[in-house]
Protein backbone atom coordinates (compact mmCIF):
# COMPACT_ATOMS: atom_id res chain seq x y z
CA UNK A 1 0.00 0.00 0.00
CA UNK A 2 1.59 3.79 -1.02
CA UNK A 3 0.45 5.75 2.22
CA UNK A 4 0.48 9.52 1.84
CA UNK A 5 -0.37 12.41 4.30
CA UNK A 6 -1.76 15.12 2.72
CA UNK A 7 -3.48 18.40 3.25
CA UNK A 8 -4.63 19.37 6.50
CA UNK A 9 -3.01 16.29 8.09
CA UNK A 10 -5.70 14.17 6.34
CA UNK A 11 -4.29 10.10 5.36
CA UNK A 12 -5.02 8.86 1.86
CA UNK A 13 -4.22 5.66 -0.26
CA UNK A 14 -2.13 6.16 -3.51
CA UNK A 15 -4.05 4.61 -6.49
CA UNK A 16 -2.69 5.58 -10.06
CA UNK A 17 -2.79 9.61 -10.17
CA UNK A 18 -5.23 9.69 -7.50
CA UNK A 19 -5.32 9.87 -3.58
CA UNK A 20 -8.30 8.04 -2.07
CA UNK A 21 -9.05 10.17 1.23
CA UNK A 22 -8.86 7.56 4.10
CA UNK A 23 -8.46 9.91 6.81
CA UNK A 24 -10.84 8.43 9.24
CA UNK A 25 -8.87 5.13 9.19
CA UNK A 26 -6.61 7.51 11.89
CA UNK A 27 -9.29 7.05 14.03
CA UNK A 28 -7.48 3.54 15.35
CA UNK A 29 -4.62 5.39 16.76
CA UNK A 30 -5.43 6.20 20.29
CA UNK A 31 -5.68 9.85 21.66
CA UNK A 32 -2.21 10.27 23.59
CA UNK A 33 -1.57 12.38 27.25
CA UNK A 34 1.08 13.86 28.37
CA UNK A 35 3.75 11.58 28.50
CA UNK A 36 3.82 11.82 24.48
CA UNK A 37 4.86 8.04 23.22
CA UNK A 38 8.26 7.76 21.98
CA UNK A 39 7.09 6.41 18.99
CA UNK A 40 5.32 7.10 15.82
CA UNK A 41 1.57 7.27 16.62
CA UNK A 42 0.49 6.17 12.76
CA UNK A 43 3.48 3.59 12.15
CA UNK A 44 3.11 1.95 15.41
CA UNK A 45 -0.38 1.08 14.50
CA UNK A 46 0.15 0.69 10.76
CA UNK A 47 -1.61 -2.45 10.40
CA UNK A 48 -4.88 -1.39 11.95
CA UNK A 49 -4.67 1.72 9.64
CA UNK A 50 -4.25 -0.39 6.49
CA UNK A 51 -7.06 -3.08 7.92
CA UNK A 52 -9.25 0.22 7.93
CA UNK A 53 -7.79 1.93 4.99
CA UNK A 54 -8.79 -1.34 2.60
CA UNK A 55 -12.44 -1.22 3.98
CA UNK A 56 -12.72 2.55 3.05
CA UNK A 57 -11.49 2.56 -0.48
CA UNK A 58 -13.88 1.52 -2.56
CA UNK A 59 -16.13 4.46 -0.84
CA UNK A 60 -13.24 6.62 -0.59
CA UNK A 61 -13.87 10.10 -1.84
CA UNK A 62 -10.85 11.14 -4.51
CA UNK A 63 -8.89 13.66 -5.40
CA UNK A 64 -5.61 14.33 -8.49
CA UNK A 65 -2.43 13.43 -6.70
CA UNK A 66 -0.95 17.11 -7.93
CA UNK A 67 -4.10 18.82 -6.15
CA UNK A 68 -2.97 17.81 -2.91
CA UNK A 69 -0.74 18.99 -0.50
CA UNK A 70 1.84 16.06 0.35
CA UNK A 71 3.68 15.99 3.92
CA UNK A 72 5.93 13.80 5.06
CA UNK A 73 4.63 10.39 5.22
CA UNK A 74 6.01 9.93 9.05
CA UNK A 75 4.64 12.80 11.09
CA UNK A 76 6.74 11.96 14.20
CA UNK A 77 9.65 10.63 13.78
CA UNK A 78 11.86 9.78 17.23
CA UNK A 79 14.74 10.43 15.53
CA UNK A 80 16.12 10.84 11.44
CA UNK A 81 19.08 8.85 11.55
CA UNK A 82 21.32 8.80 8.68
CA UNK A 83 24.05 6.94 6.96
CA UNK A 84 27.24 9.45 5.55
CA UNK A 85 29.00 8.22 2.73
CA UNK A 86 27.73 5.05 1.78
CA UNK A 87 27.93 5.02 -2.06
CA UNK A 88 31.61 4.31 -2.82
CA UNK A 89 31.80 6.80 -5.36
CA UNK A 90 29.80 9.95 -3.30
CA UNK A 91 33.27 8.99 -1.04
CA UNK A 92 35.51 9.78 -3.93
CA UNK A 93 33.85 12.63 -4.76
CA UNK A 94 33.83 13.83 -1.16
CA UNK A 95 37.59 13.09 -1.10
CA UNK A 96 38.44 15.66 -3.97
CA UNK A 97 35.67 18.03 -3.74
CA UNK A 98 36.99 21.12 -1.34
CA UNK A 99 33.68 22.33 -1.33
CA UNK A 100 32.36 19.44 -0.18
CA UNK A 101 35.34 18.16 2.55
CA UNK A 102 35.67 21.93 3.48
CA UNK A 103 39.44 20.59 5.13
CA UNK A 104 37.93 17.85 7.17
CA UNK A 105 39.13 14.44 6.10
CA UNK A 106 36.14 12.04 4.72
CA UNK A 107 35.77 9.71 6.49
CA UNK A 108 34.57 6.09 5.54
CA UNK A 109 30.94 4.97 7.20
CA UNK A 110 32.64 2.39 8.52
CA UNK A 111 34.89 4.26 10.94
CA UNK A 112 32.26 7.60 10.62
CA UNK A 113 29.01 5.79 11.51
CA UNK A 114 25.77 7.32 11.84
CA UNK A 115 24.94 10.73 12.06
CA UNK A 116 21.79 12.28 13.19
CA UNK A 117 18.89 15.01 11.50
CA UNK A 118 16.91 17.05 13.80
CA UNK A 119 13.30 16.33 13.37
CA UNK A 120 11.99 19.44 13.34
CA UNK A 121 13.82 19.67 10.15
CA UNK A 122 11.20 16.93 8.84
CA UNK A 123 8.77 18.48 5.85
CA UNK A 124 6.73 16.79 2.90
CA UNK A 125 7.10 16.84 -0.77
CA UNK A 126 4.98 20.21 -1.09
CA UNK A 127 6.61 21.87 1.58
CA UNK A 128 9.30 23.85 -0.23
CA UNK A 129 12.94 23.54 0.85
CA UNK A 130 13.96 27.20 2.38
CA UNK A 131 17.87 27.91 2.10
CA UNK A 132 19.65 29.12 5.12
CA UNK A 133 23.41 30.08 5.18
CA UNK A 134 23.14 31.19 1.47
CA UNK A 135 26.89 32.46 1.64
CA UNK A 136 27.34 28.63 1.74
CA UNK A 137 26.51 25.74 -0.65
CA UNK A 138 23.68 23.85 0.20
CA UNK A 139 23.40 20.74 -1.62
CA UNK A 140 20.61 18.16 -2.58
CA UNK A 141 21.16 14.33 -1.57
CA UNK A 142 19.14 11.47 -2.67
CA UNK A 143 18.67 8.47 -0.67
CA UNK A 144 16.02 5.63 -0.06
CA UNK A 145 14.90 5.89 3.37
CA UNK A 146 13.66 3.18 5.52
CA UNK A 147 10.53 3.60 8.31
CA UNK A 148 11.28 1.46 11.62
CA UNK A 149 7.93 -0.63 12.08
CA UNK A 150 9.22 -3.07 14.71
CA UNK A 151 10.86 -1.75 18.14
CA UNK A 152 14.59 -3.32 18.86
CA UNK A 153 17.60 -2.79 19.90
CA UNK A 154 21.16 -5.15 19.18
CA UNK A 155 19.35 -6.39 15.83
CA UNK A 156 20.72 -8.59 13.98
CA UNK A 157 21.45 -8.06 10.39
CA UNK A 158 19.33 -11.20 9.18
CA UNK A 159 16.37 -10.02 11.35
CA UNK A 160 16.42 -6.62 10.49
CA UNK A 161 14.13 -6.98 7.20
CA UNK A 162 11.39 -7.67 10.14
CA UNK A 163 11.71 -4.26 11.55
CA UNK A 164 11.44 -2.55 8.54
CA UNK A 165 7.51 -1.20 7.92
CA UNK A 166 7.95 0.93 5.42
CA UNK A 167 10.20 3.10 2.63
CA UNK A 168 10.18 6.35 0.84
CA UNK A 169 12.40 8.58 -0.68
CA UNK A 170 14.47 11.01 1.34
CA UNK A 171 16.63 13.98 0.58
CA UNK A 172 19.11 15.02 2.99
CA UNK A 173 19.70 18.59 2.37
CA UNK A 174 23.07 20.03 3.88
CA UNK A 175 24.78 23.04 3.91
CA UNK A 176 28.35 22.70 3.64
CA UNK A 177 31.07 23.74 5.80
CA UNK A 178 33.48 22.65 8.89
CA UNK A 179 30.70 21.72 11.83
CA UNK A 180 29.42 18.13 12.12
CA UNK A 181 26.68 16.56 9.95
CA UNK A 182 24.44 16.75 13.06
CA UNK A 183 24.32 20.50 12.67
CA UNK A 184 24.57 21.06 9.24
CA UNK A 185 21.73 18.74 7.65
CA UNK A 186 19.19 19.81 10.51
CA UNK A 187 18.04 23.41 9.16
CA UNK A 188 14.24 23.59 9.22
CA UNK A 189 13.04 21.93 5.95
CA UNK A 190 16.25 20.27 5.40
CA UNK A 191 14.66 16.98 5.57
CA UNK A 192 12.48 15.85 3.31
CA UNK A 193 10.46 12.80 3.13
CA UNK A 194 8.06 11.70 0.38
CA UNK A 195 6.07 11.56 -1.54
CA UNK A 196 4.40 8.63 0.27
CA UNK A 197 5.65 5.59 2.19
CA UNK A 198 5.45 2.06 0.35
CA UNK A 199 5.05 -0.60 2.63
CA UNK A 200 7.39 -3.39 3.14
CA UNK A 201 4.57 -5.72 2.06
CA UNK A 202 3.78 -4.14 -1.61
CA UNK A 203 7.76 -2.90 -2.39
CA UNK A 204 9.29 -6.78 -1.86
CA UNK A 205 12.97 -6.27 -2.67
CA UNK A 206 14.50 -2.94 -1.96
CA UNK A 207 18.30 -3.88 -2.78
CA UNK A 208 17.97 -3.17 -6.42
CA UNK A 209 16.02 -0.04 -7.12
CA UNK A 210 16.97 2.53 -9.52
CA UNK A 211 16.60 6.19 -8.60
CA UNK A 212 17.64 9.79 -9.38
CA UNK A 213 17.39 13.46 -8.94
CA UNK A 214 17.22 16.25 -11.25
CA UNK A 215 17.66 19.54 -10.73
CA UNK A 216 15.51 22.14 -13.09
CA UNK A 217 15.45 18.96 -15.30
CA UNK A 218 18.98 18.64 -15.57
CA UNK A 219 20.34 14.98 -14.17
CA UNK A 220 22.52 15.07 -10.94
CA UNK A 221 22.17 12.10 -9.19
CA UNK A 222 21.20 8.73 -10.71
CA UNK A 223 22.65 5.40 -8.76
CA UNK A 224 20.69 1.80 -7.79
CA UNK A 225 20.39 0.78 -3.91
CA UNK A 226 22.36 -1.93 -4.92
CA UNK A 227 25.40 -0.50 -4.49
CA UNK A 228 25.11 0.50 -1.20
CA UNK A 229 27.90 0.33 1.14
CA UNK A 230 26.36 -0.47 4.24
CA UNK A 231 23.41 -2.48 2.72
CA UNK A 232 19.77 -2.50 4.85
CA UNK A 233 20.24 -4.49 7.10
CA UNK A 234 23.80 -3.77 8.44
CA UNK A 235 22.53 -0.79 8.60
CA UNK A 236 19.52 -1.53 10.82
CA UNK A 237 22.62 -4.11 12.95
CA UNK A 238 24.62 -0.95 13.18
CA UNK A 239 22.56 1.63 13.84
CA UNK A 240 20.96 -0.63 16.84
CA UNK A 241 23.79 -1.39 18.14
CA UNK A 242 24.22 2.03 19.54
CA UNK A 243 20.10 2.63 20.47
CA UNK A 244 17.12 1.63 20.46
CA UNK A 245 14.94 2.27 17.24
CA UNK A 246 11.53 2.34 17.26
CA UNK A 247 8.36 2.34 15.22
CA UNK A 248 8.17 5.84 13.34
CA UNK A 249 12.59 6.18 13.39
CA UNK A 250 13.72 6.73 10.08
CA UNK A 251 16.89 5.61 8.39
CA UNK A 252 18.06 8.06 5.83
CA UNK A 253 20.30 5.01 3.48
CA UNK A 254 23.15 7.46 2.21
CA UNK A 255 23.60 9.37 -1.21
CA UNK A 256 25.62 8.53 -4.61
CA UNK A 257 27.51 10.86 -6.05
CA UNK A 258 26.58 13.90 -7.91
CA UNK A 259 25.65 16.02 -4.84
CA UNK A 260 25.66 19.40 -5.83
CA UNK A 261 24.24 22.76 -4.99
CA UNK A 262 20.62 24.08 -5.25
CA UNK A 263 19.31 27.72 -4.89
CA UNK A 264 16.24 29.77 -4.60
CA UNK A 265 14.17 28.94 -7.44
CA UNK A 266 15.65 25.78 -8.06
CA UNK A 267 13.06 22.44 -8.87
CA UNK A 268 14.50 19.57 -7.31
CA UNK A 269 12.42 16.40 -8.87
CA UNK A 270 13.38 12.82 -7.39
CA UNK A 271 12.45 9.47 -8.34
CA UNK A 272 12.74 5.88 -6.94
CA UNK A 273 11.50 3.01 -8.94
CA UNK A 274 8.78 1.25 -6.93
CA UNK A 275 7.77 4.14 -5.13
CA UNK A 276 7.18 7.23 -7.14
CA UNK A 277 8.34 10.69 -8.18
CA UNK A 278 8.78 14.11 -5.98
CA UNK A 279 8.95 17.43 -7.13
CA UNK A 280 10.24 19.96 -4.49
CA UNK A 281 10.87 23.76 -4.26
CA UNK A 282 13.71 25.45 -3.31
CA UNK A 283 13.08 29.07 -2.17
CA UNK A 284 14.57 31.11 0.87
CA UNK A 285 14.34 31.62 4.30
CA UNK B 1 9.78 26.63 41.24
CA UNK B 2 11.37 22.90 41.31
CA UNK B 3 9.44 20.85 39.51
CA UNK B 4 9.95 17.08 39.32
CA UNK B 5 8.40 13.85 37.13
CA UNK B 6 8.30 10.72 39.71
CA UNK B 7 7.34 7.24 39.99
CA UNK B 8 4.65 6.14 37.52
CA UNK B 9 4.63 9.67 35.42
CA UNK B 10 3.42 11.91 38.53
CA UNK B 11 4.28 15.33 38.76
CA UNK B 12 5.72 17.11 41.63
CA UNK B 13 7.21 19.93 43.11
CA UNK B 14 10.49 20.04 45.44
CA UNK B 15 10.18 21.40 48.85
CA UNK B 16 12.72 21.08 51.13
CA UNK B 17 13.63 17.15 51.05
CA UNK B 18 10.25 16.67 49.95
CA UNK B 19 8.29 15.87 46.88
CA UNK B 20 4.44 17.46 46.38
CA UNK B 21 2.49 15.52 44.26
CA UNK B 22 0.52 17.77 42.36
CA UNK B 23 0.16 15.25 39.37
CA UNK B 24 -3.64 16.52 38.97
CA UNK B 25 -2.47 19.89 37.73
CA UNK B 26 -0.62 17.63 34.17
CA UNK B 27 -4.62 18.10 33.44
CA UNK B 28 -4.49 21.30 32.50
CA UNK B 29 -1.93 20.10 29.64
CA UNK B 30 -4.35 19.24 26.40
CA UNK B 31 -4.72 15.27 25.10
CA UNK B 32 -3.06 14.94 21.93
CA UNK B 33 -4.10 13.26 18.95
CA UNK B 34 -2.13 12.06 15.60
CA UNK B 35 -0.11 14.10 14.18
CA UNK B 36 1.44 14.97 17.59
CA UNK B 37 2.88 18.21 18.64
CA UNK B 38 6.67 18.91 17.97
CA UNK B 39 6.89 20.31 21.66
CA UNK B 40 6.83 18.59 25.03
CA UNK B 41 3.15 19.42 26.07
CA UNK B 42 4.45 20.27 29.55
CA UNK B 43 7.08 22.93 29.12
CA UNK B 44 4.77 24.31 26.27
CA UNK B 45 2.06 24.55 29.03
CA UNK B 46 4.57 25.76 31.89
CA UNK B 47 2.91 28.37 33.38
CA UNK B 48 -0.31 27.00 33.51
CA UNK B 49 0.69 23.97 35.21
CA UNK B 50 2.94 25.66 37.72
CA UNK B 51 -0.13 28.04 38.30
CA UNK B 52 -2.10 24.53 39.00
CA UNK B 53 0.49 23.33 41.37
CA UNK B 54 0.87 26.69 43.27
CA UNK B 55 -3.27 25.99 44.22
CA UNK B 56 -2.33 22.22 44.79
CA UNK B 57 0.38 22.61 47.11
CA UNK B 58 -0.92 23.44 50.33
CA UNK B 59 -3.34 20.43 50.47
CA UNK B 60 -0.67 17.74 48.29
CA UNK B 61 0.86 14.33 49.08
CA UNK B 62 3.86 14.66 50.72
CA UNK B 63 6.76 11.76 50.11
CA UNK B 64 10.72 12.50 50.73
CA UNK B 65 12.48 12.62 47.89
CA UNK B 66 14.83 9.86 48.48
CA UNK B 67 11.37 7.45 48.06
CA UNK B 68 10.92 8.21 44.24
CA UNK B 69 12.13 7.37 41.74
CA UNK B 70 12.55 10.38 39.69
CA UNK B 71 12.75 11.04 35.68
CA UNK B 72 13.61 13.19 33.44
CA UNK B 73 12.01 16.49 33.98
CA UNK B 74 11.36 16.64 30.35
CA UNK B 75 9.93 13.40 28.98
CA UNK B 76 9.21 14.58 25.28
CA UNK B 77 12.04 17.09 23.83
CA UNK B 78 11.76 17.62 20.14
CA UNK B 79 15.95 17.77 20.54
CA UNK B 80 18.66 17.50 22.14
CA UNK B 81 21.17 19.88 21.15
CA UNK B 82 24.87 19.58 22.77
CA UNK B 83 28.03 21.74 22.61
CA UNK B 84 31.19 19.87 22.44
CA UNK B 85 34.20 21.43 24.02
CA UNK B 86 32.49 24.27 25.31
CA UNK B 87 34.99 25.12 28.17
CA UNK B 88 38.83 26.30 27.45
CA UNK B 89 40.38 23.90 29.70
CA UNK B 90 38.45 20.55 28.01
CA UNK B 91 39.36 21.36 25.01
CA UNK B 92 43.26 21.75 26.16
CA UNK B 93 42.97 17.92 27.61
CA UNK B 94 40.60 16.72 25.00
CA UNK B 95 43.93 17.70 22.05
CA UNK B 96 46.29 16.04 25.08
CA UNK B 97 44.27 12.76 25.33
CA UNK B 98 44.05 10.36 22.48
CA UNK B 99 41.80 8.36 24.46
CA UNK B 100 39.73 11.02 23.91
CA UNK B 101 40.33 12.79 20.87
CA UNK B 102 41.11 9.01 19.12
CA UNK B 103 43.14 10.34 16.14
CA UNK B 104 40.52 12.62 15.33
CA UNK B 105 41.40 16.60 15.53
CA UNK B 106 39.78 17.98 17.87
CA UNK B 107 38.25 21.82 16.76
CA UNK B 108 36.76 24.47 18.35
CA UNK B 109 33.22 24.95 19.04
CA UNK B 110 33.13 27.85 17.04
CA UNK B 111 33.72 26.01 13.47
CA UNK B 112 32.88 22.73 14.92
CA UNK B 113 29.57 23.75 16.09
CA UNK B 114 26.91 22.03 17.90
CA UNK B 115 25.76 18.73 17.78
CA UNK B 116 22.23 16.57 18.31
CA UNK B 117 21.49 13.74 20.95
CA UNK B 118 18.70 10.57 20.32
CA UNK B 119 15.46 11.79 22.46
CA UNK B 120 15.75 7.93 22.73
CA UNK B 121 18.83 8.35 24.93
CA UNK B 122 17.11 10.90 27.60
CA UNK B 123 16.54 8.80 31.06
CA UNK B 124 16.06 10.11 34.78
CA UNK B 125 18.36 10.56 37.83
CA UNK B 126 16.68 7.56 39.16
CA UNK B 127 17.36 5.63 36.02
CA UNK B 128 20.99 3.92 35.62
CA UNK B 129 23.19 4.53 32.67
CA UNK B 130 23.68 1.21 31.04
CA UNK B 131 27.21 1.06 29.65
CA UNK B 132 27.64 -0.44 26.13
CA UNK B 133 30.67 -1.18 23.99
CA UNK B 134 31.90 -2.06 27.13
CA UNK B 135 35.74 -2.27 25.09
CA UNK B 136 35.68 1.55 24.76
CA UNK B 137 36.13 4.39 26.93
CA UNK B 138 32.59 5.19 28.49
CA UNK B 139 32.66 8.70 29.88
CA UNK B 140 31.17 11.32 32.08
CA UNK B 141 30.08 14.61 30.98
CA UNK B 142 28.22 17.08 33.72
CA UNK B 143 26.75 20.17 32.31
CA UNK B 144 24.28 22.92 32.58
CA UNK B 145 21.28 22.41 30.90
CA UNK B 146 18.81 24.43 29.79
CA UNK B 147 15.22 24.09 28.35
CA UNK B 148 13.94 26.36 25.86
CA UNK B 149 10.32 27.76 26.57
CA UNK B 150 9.30 29.86 23.94
CA UNK B 151 9.39 28.66 20.05
CA UNK B 152 11.79 30.33 17.99
CA UNK B 153 14.67 30.67 15.03
CA UNK B 154 16.67 33.22 14.45
CA UNK B 155 17.19 34.41 18.04
CA UNK B 156 19.64 37.42 18.88
CA UNK B 157 21.46 36.65 22.20
CA UNK B 158 19.85 39.83 23.64
CA UNK B 159 16.41 38.01 23.60
CA UNK B 160 18.08 34.43 24.42
CA UNK B 161 16.83 34.28 28.16
CA UNK B 162 13.47 35.27 27.42
CA UNK B 163 13.32 31.41 25.79
CA UNK B 164 14.53 29.65 28.39
CA UNK B 165 11.94 28.00 30.66
CA UNK B 166 13.90 26.34 33.08
CA UNK B 167 17.68 24.68 34.45
CA UNK B 168 18.43 21.27 34.75
CA UNK B 169 21.53 19.03 35.66
CA UNK B 170 22.51 17.21 32.62
CA UNK B 171 25.15 14.22 32.29
CA UNK B 172 26.16 13.71 28.67
CA UNK B 173 27.71 10.46 28.50
CA UNK B 174 29.66 9.81 25.74
CA UNK B 175 31.14 6.67 24.02
CA UNK B 176 34.97 7.62 23.14
CA UNK B 177 35.76 6.45 19.10
CA UNK B 178 35.84 7.69 15.83
CA UNK B 179 32.01 8.33 15.02
CA UNK B 180 30.75 11.56 15.27
CA UNK B 181 29.33 12.63 18.56
CA UNK B 182 25.80 12.51 17.20
CA UNK B 183 26.05 8.94 17.08
CA UNK B 184 28.54 7.99 20.36
CA UNK B 185 26.24 10.23 22.79
CA UNK B 186 23.06 8.91 21.58
CA UNK B 187 23.57 5.47 22.92
CA UNK B 188 20.05 4.37 25.50
CA UNK B 189 20.70 6.34 28.48
CA UNK B 190 23.37 8.41 27.93
CA UNK B 191 21.19 11.49 28.21
CA UNK B 192 20.75 12.15 31.79
CA UNK B 193 18.66 15.05 32.91
CA UNK B 194 17.89 15.99 36.91
CA UNK B 195 16.90 15.39 39.20
CA UNK B 196 14.32 17.91 38.64
CA UNK B 197 13.97 21.67 36.74
CA UNK B 198 14.53 24.68 38.39
CA UNK B 199 11.77 27.78 36.47
CA UNK B 200 13.61 30.27 35.06
CA UNK B 201 11.97 32.87 37.78
CA UNK B 202 13.65 30.70 40.31
CA UNK B 203 17.00 30.36 38.62
CA UNK B 204 17.53 33.76 38.26
CA UNK B 205 21.20 34.67 37.26
CA UNK B 206 22.44 31.16 35.52
CA UNK B 207 26.07 32.68 34.83
CA UNK B 208 27.91 31.80 37.60
CA UNK B 209 27.31 28.36 38.80
CA UNK B 210 29.58 26.31 40.76
CA UNK B 211 28.81 22.73 40.17
CA UNK B 212 30.79 19.27 40.82
CA UNK B 213 30.81 15.57 39.13
CA UNK B 214 32.51 12.24 41.77
CA UNK B 215 32.51 9.14 41.04
CA UNK B 216 32.55 6.91 43.54
CA UNK B 217 33.14 9.56 45.93
CA UNK B 218 36.05 11.24 43.98
CA UNK B 219 36.07 14.01 42.52
CA UNK B 220 36.29 14.39 38.83
CA UNK B 221 34.81 17.33 37.31
CA UNK B 222 34.27 20.77 39.29
CA UNK B 223 33.80 24.20 37.66
CA UNK B 224 31.66 27.40 37.47
CA UNK B 225 29.43 28.22 34.45
CA UNK B 226 31.22 31.29 33.56
CA UNK B 227 34.06 29.90 32.42
CA UNK B 228 31.85 28.29 29.28
CA UNK B 229 33.16 29.95 26.10
CA UNK B 230 30.05 30.08 24.23
CA UNK B 231 27.43 31.68 27.20
CA UNK B 232 23.92 30.85 27.25
CA UNK B 233 22.67 33.35 25.09
CA UNK B 234 25.54 32.97 22.73
CA UNK B 235 24.60 29.20 22.44
CA UNK B 236 20.79 29.93 22.06
CA UNK B 237 21.64 32.25 19.26
CA UNK B 238 23.99 30.20 17.28
CA UNK B 239 21.59 27.83 17.74
CA UNK B 240 18.48 28.86 16.71
CA UNK B 241 20.60 30.04 13.32
CA UNK B 242 20.19 26.92 12.29
CA UNK B 243 16.87 25.71 13.08
CA UNK B 244 14.00 26.62 15.04
CA UNK B 245 13.69 25.96 19.01
CA UNK B 246 10.44 24.44 20.18
CA UNK B 247 8.97 24.24 24.03
CA UNK B 248 11.28 20.99 25.77
CA UNK B 249 14.37 21.61 23.62
CA UNK B 250 17.00 20.98 25.65
CA UNK B 251 20.45 22.49 24.85
CA UNK B 252 23.34 20.54 26.82
CA UNK B 253 26.12 23.64 27.71
CA UNK B 254 28.74 21.59 27.22
CA UNK B 255 31.70 20.09 30.05
CA UNK B 256 34.25 21.41 31.63
CA UNK B 257 37.76 19.57 32.07
CA UNK B 258 38.23 16.31 34.50
CA UNK B 259 35.83 13.93 31.84
CA UNK B 260 36.46 10.33 32.57
CA UNK B 261 35.73 6.69 32.21
CA UNK B 262 32.82 4.88 34.34
CA UNK B 263 32.09 1.42 34.54
CA UNK B 264 29.14 -0.62 35.65
CA UNK B 265 28.81 -0.54 39.46
CA UNK B 266 30.13 3.25 39.69
CA UNK B 267 27.91 5.93 41.50
CA UNK B 268 28.21 8.84 39.59
CA UNK B 269 27.31 12.38 42.07
CA UNK B 270 26.09 15.57 40.15
CA UNK B 271 25.72 18.31 41.78
CA UNK B 272 24.60 22.11 40.47
CA UNK B 273 24.66 24.89 42.79
CA UNK B 274 20.99 26.61 42.94
CA UNK B 275 19.80 23.55 41.26
CA UNK B 276 20.38 20.29 43.65
CA UNK B 277 22.49 16.90 43.20
CA UNK B 278 21.16 13.77 41.51
CA UNK B 279 22.95 10.08 42.44
CA UNK B 280 23.04 7.72 38.86
CA UNK B 281 24.21 4.35 39.39
CA UNK B 282 26.18 2.45 36.37
CA UNK B 283 25.54 -0.29 35.34
CA UNK B 284 25.81 -2.67 32.17
CA UNK B 285 23.29 -2.68 29.45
Amino acid sequence: MKLCRFDDDRLGVIEGDQVLDITTALDVIPASTYPLPRHDPLIAHLDEVCARARQLMPDAPRKKIDQVKLLSPVANPGKLVAAPVNYLKHLEEARADSEIHHNSQVIEIQRIGLFLKATSSLIGASQPVSVRHHDRRNDHEIELAIIIGKPGTGIKKQDAWDHIAAYTIGLDMTVRGPEERSLRKSVDSYSVLGPWMVTADEMGDATNLDFQLTVNGETRQKANTRDLVLNIPELVEYASSFYTLHPGDVIYTGTPEGVGPVKPGDTIVAEFEKIGRMQVAVTSA
